[in-house]
């Protein structure tokens, strides 16, 4: 997709793979999804732009959209069995590979600035439940009740995923004729910025009505999340137990390093690795010359990318 | 260390890298390890001499070992901050990737048996907190009051941390002359039956005064376990922050497959990302022909084995 860049940044987000097929979403929820998307991109370009670091790009950007109630992420994250958000969150930085992880935190407002600050404030790379929400208290961080992470939509769809007791990804069709909401997924972004430095964030609720305590790909590092500058930035969206199973992120990083695959060889070699095991979803990376790739086995990935050309470019949907 | 072997048995465990300086533990406490690392060592061997699974057995001997106070697991785990024992583990099957984990539970007695569960009989990988709590009460398995886990020795151990404000590894020392229980550590296994499968199993407190909801990378699938039968399985014990911004036990699996590079050179070069970052520690590993590696670059590593020549062996420290 993009040329190779020497000093030149880049930048990729997500939105989360699945979605709901080609012409089953209002052409309103469509313009919706593109603009927030927009939005977001545009923000990191901002960033990106004036010289800013990777860092603060994939923070940003995955902080605006865990405010985006659209987005399974922060505010509009699924509900758990017992209807709360219990949101999860990483991100690396891909000059030192410093890290900071939360899961099933249920009061930061945004999940993945305590993240970061897990990486920059702590001895820690992971912290958990009521630990990771205390962690947010002492650092100052906002928080927020958990009626504050619940929109009626949300509230609607746990209603229907535990009336059929089902857990579902936030990407599954419950019913015929899903709505949007039902649909929307986790969220990332990788850069790399003018500098040459890599960093990578995601974010996520989960899945809906699922077990209290139940930590997918997201938070993990090496699973949902991997930066390291000498090879690549990789955000994962999907069913995080074959993404788990899987070690994505870092297996697009080991198959560049070792195999001398380049990007789009090792992230559809490490996508097939998760489809080995039954599993679907996507992940968005980018390497160290700029490179980006985008490559999911779902239906469809809400994404977003600028990169050489500085185009911003916009897609849900395979053939876009 | 082993020769390449074809259907036949290789078992390898740890009880925790770091430990004491050669000469700083008493004879008493020397006999005490050695005698249980062998006793953990022998169980895997009955298992897997009558033909029993490579998944059976590691999870026996990590059991066992949960079960003695001397290592820093199960009962005679490590407390934290406010004076609990909160408890990491992590099973992974090589013949199908499978994998099951606990984090931050608070009353499995055996949490390798409460992994297991999760791997079969849920559609989850990783539970924590409350949430993995709840999953052993549903399930059945047996659960222990917080007193079970603490031994006199770890509450004295917490108390000279706290009173110094000091959150310390297993094996650090935190004092001048320190007792052996100071300074035990996580335990893992790994083994490869006579069928020609794999499989890893590793089990922690984590540090001493710990953050509560802090997590490190002994129940993390690709950092404190890995295991898949087209190449090896592997169990990590050290500086989990370091382990984790590695994506230790994946790593060793990458070079092998993508670097082809043989188990001895996997694991030290893996172990030399560690390092890179400032972290110490060791793992254990086996390959598919039950070659065995036992790499650390800590002070010494108990631990145990046992290959194609059905000796069993047992070290503490670096020359042994």
């Amino acid at each position: 997709m993009a040329d190779p860049l020497t000093g030149e940044w880049a930048l990729v987000i997500h939105g989360g793979a699945g979605g709901p097929a080609k012409g089953t979403m209002t052409d309103e929820a469509e313009k919706q999804y593109v603009e927030r998307l927009t939005e977001a991109l545009l923000l990191g370009t901002k960033i990106l732009s004036q010289g800013g670091t990777s860092l603060d790009a994939v923070q940003a950007v995955v902080a605006f959209m865990e405010d985006c109630p659209l987005f399974n992420a922060g505010k509009g994250a699924v509900l758990n069995e017992v209807g709360k958000a219990e949101l999860d969150a990483s991100i690396m930085d891909g000059r030192t590979r410093a890290a900071g992880a939360v899961a099933a935190a249920q009061t930061p407002t945004h999940p993945i600035s305590l993240a970061r600050a897990v990486m920059e404030h702590s001895e820690h790379v992971l912290l958990v439940g009521a630990g990771a929400d205390r962690f947010a208290q002492e650092r100052g961080l906002p928080q927020s009740p958990p009626a504050y992470f619940i929109t009626d939509e949300r509230a609607a769809q746990h209603m229907r995923a535990a009336s059929l007791g089902r857990i579902t990804l936030d990407h599954d069709a419950l019913y015929n004729g899903p709505s949007a909401s039902d649909k929307t997924g986790t969220v990332g972004a990788v850069a790399r910025d003018a500098h040459g430095h890599l960093a990578a964030a995601t974010s996520t609720g989960g899945m809906t009505n699922k077990r209290p305590g139940c930590v997918g790909d997201t938070p993990l590092i090496g699973a949902g999340t991997w930066a390291e500058d000498q090879s690549c930035a990789v955000s994962a969206t999907g069913h995080g137990e074959f993404f788990m199973r899987s070690a994505l992120a870092y297996d697009v990083h080991a198959r560049m390093v070792y195999g001398n695959h380049d990007l789009h060889e090792a992230c559809a070699g490490a996508l097939g690795r998760v489809a080995e095991l039954g599993g679907s979803g996507g992940l968005i990376a980018i390497d160290k010359d700029g490179h980006i790739a985008l490559s999911f086995n779902s239906e469809g990935m809400y994404r977003a990318w600028v990169d050489a050309d500085g185009l911003l470019r916009v897609a849900i949907y395979t053939e876009s």
